[in-house]
């Protein structure tokens, strides 16, 4: 049996701005999924769920950029982080019907993958949880938030917390954990409705309107009067230049996106100019991917169903229907429009 | 008795350029340093040595810059580190004709001081060591120099370790320390003169002049075939942003100076535009100040004094005479003229 399985590929490359429907296609290919055409120690998926992150446009380039990851090939399969049902298995370990998770699933409807890159499976689903929540708080932006704020971050009770994008998939977890820890939390987000997201829902102390307050000095000032102890940076260039002005002595900045630089070309990037404050306030700055931190998963897992099972954290979905969907998912991160975690809700 | 005592002190603050005899005057103060005019608790003494650091120019601006330390005051005497001779003394703890090392000696030729702020007596010398050593490789340069290296710089036997601002102070001994640990240590100097100094006497295993290699990005190529795993930052701006276009993953950079960027006021500073590269690489950078370190001073004295009394770590002092000669001294850390660390023989 075949399905006709539409699939996301890398058309042309996008060396600056959002990728467009000109490098992102849209194809149908037919895929035989059962029988044996399906080989040994693999399985045939029916995608149900599957992740939008701001990394993936860093490999749209055509060129290891600013995260290092490996770009897509002209012609290669978008991939991401997926949850999908198994229809067919040729792995004793996996029956069909099972829900499994995976780091490589395509950007489609269906695929036959080995088995071995199922990183595990969905049986019983603790309260309060559902399938998406695989993706947001279990997933790489959830796993990201944690790394940075409890592994590198090191917040104390008292700590004044920025966080930008803080209405995104990161930030927004992010924010929740540094309030858990005792600290005041402050987020940048893109839009005012974001403001009232993250103080009702998210209960962060506050947060600004970085198209509104354009002067992020000025802002800064006004939110940090005792400076800033972590922030989480999600965006890079004016923002991050701004801070290395708040911070105050031994702060640390946790570097996980950019955001703000990925539609730009590496020679028109922002400029930061205060990095010099970081020798008398002994900063310390630091980059980091989650797969060096995969062996912490399972504290974190841990952690973070006992906050979802008492109702201590909660997220913020923003679903997208149908595959056909992956451009504006993709675009959306982009544009200030987003909230929460961008997913795509294939079937 | 009262001495004519010559003191330099801020007659005018040097927001950009280096300081000149507009910002810097000699002036000369009759200091009382004997009898009941030496208040109880305080002592008075002969200066001998003084230790000249690129960090004072950041006290010269009249606001407090990225090393966040205090401005000298206008009027104020410039102070340092120093070692001089008690020839009065109304502490019983201090005897006339001990030789002491201070934190807070004042750029002159006598002072009387509060007996607290004598750091330590230098009574017994260890075998190779002179009082010079005490402001060099046991001062604020080789406290620094170990404090990057060892403490935040985490050298593994291998690593690929490149220091700017080689044949200063600080590089000189950096880079010995990083041989030590079995590491491939690069420098980069202001002359082909320091090039020879570095490879021939401190051991380095190769360096670049980056007045004729102005191609940063192009040397770093050539001389970290493999990547660089820790830079030791002394100079900031170009080459720091150079630098992040070659580091390896999980690359260290202590922040130990920004020498560079000392004359320029802070809207002119260089723009840093690779910062995005510490994300994938998971760069870690840190700036820091010896002070926070001084609980680990003991074991840092301990472990100098084995290499010096093994031959194993050597210095060169730029020695300047007589306390007319700190404007030269103060300048020719700015203008890659200066070999080693630079030091004024008052008396």
């Amino acid at each position: 049996m075949s399905v006709d399985n539409r699939e996301w590929y890398m058309a042309a490359y996008a060396s600056q701005g959002v990728p467009t429907s000109e490098h992102l296609k849209l194809r149908t290919v037919s895929l035989p999924v059962a029988g044996d055409s399906i080989p040994e120690g693999h399985v045939a998926v029916e995608i149900l769920w599957l992740s939008v992150d701001p990394y993936q446009r860093t490999r749209m380039t055509g060129y290891r950029d600013g995260l290092d990851m490996t770009p897509f090939d002209l012609g290669q399969v978008i991939s991401t982080v997926g949850i999908g049902r198994i229809i067919e298995s040729k792995d004793s370990k996996y029956k069909k019907g099972e829900i499994v998770l995976g780091f490589g699933f395509p950007v489609g409807e269906f695929c036959v993958i080995p088995s071995a890159t199922i990183t595990s499976t969905i049986d019983q689903m603790p309260q309060n949880i559902t399938l998406p929540h695989y993706l947001s708080c279990f997933g790489v932006a959830g796993f990201a938030a944690w790394v940075a704020i409890e592994v590198i971050g090191e917040p104390k009770a008292g700590s004044n917390v920025f966080i930008s994008a803080a209405a995104g998939g990161v930030g927004m977890v992010a924010g929740q954990l540094a309030r858990l820890k005792g600290c005041r939390v402050i987020g940048s987000v893109g839009s005012d409705e974001k403001i009232k997201l993250l103080k009702d829902e998210f209960g962060y102390d506050d947060a600004f309107n970085y198209h509104k307050e354009t002067d992020f000095d000025a802002a800064l000032t006004k939110y940090f009067p005792n400076g800033i102890d972590l922030y989480l940076d999600n965006v890079g260039g004016k923002m991050l230049d701004a801070v290395l002005k708040h911070v105050n002595r031994h702060a640390r900045i946790p570097l996980c996106g950019m955001i703000s630089q990925y539609n730009k070309v590496s020679t028109e990037r922002d400029s930061i100019k205060n990095l010099f404050n970081m020798i008398g306030k002994e900063v310390r700055m630091e980059g980091f991917m989650i797969s060096t931190y995969f062996n912490r998963f399972p504290d974190f897992v841990k952690e973070m169903e006992g906050y979802l099972s008492q109702g201590k954290i909660s997220f913020k979905h923003n679903i997208f229907n149908g595959i056909g969907s992956f451009l504006d998912a993709l675009g959306s991160m982009f544009s200030s429009s987003n909230f929460g975690k961008v997913i795509i809700k294939v079937q």
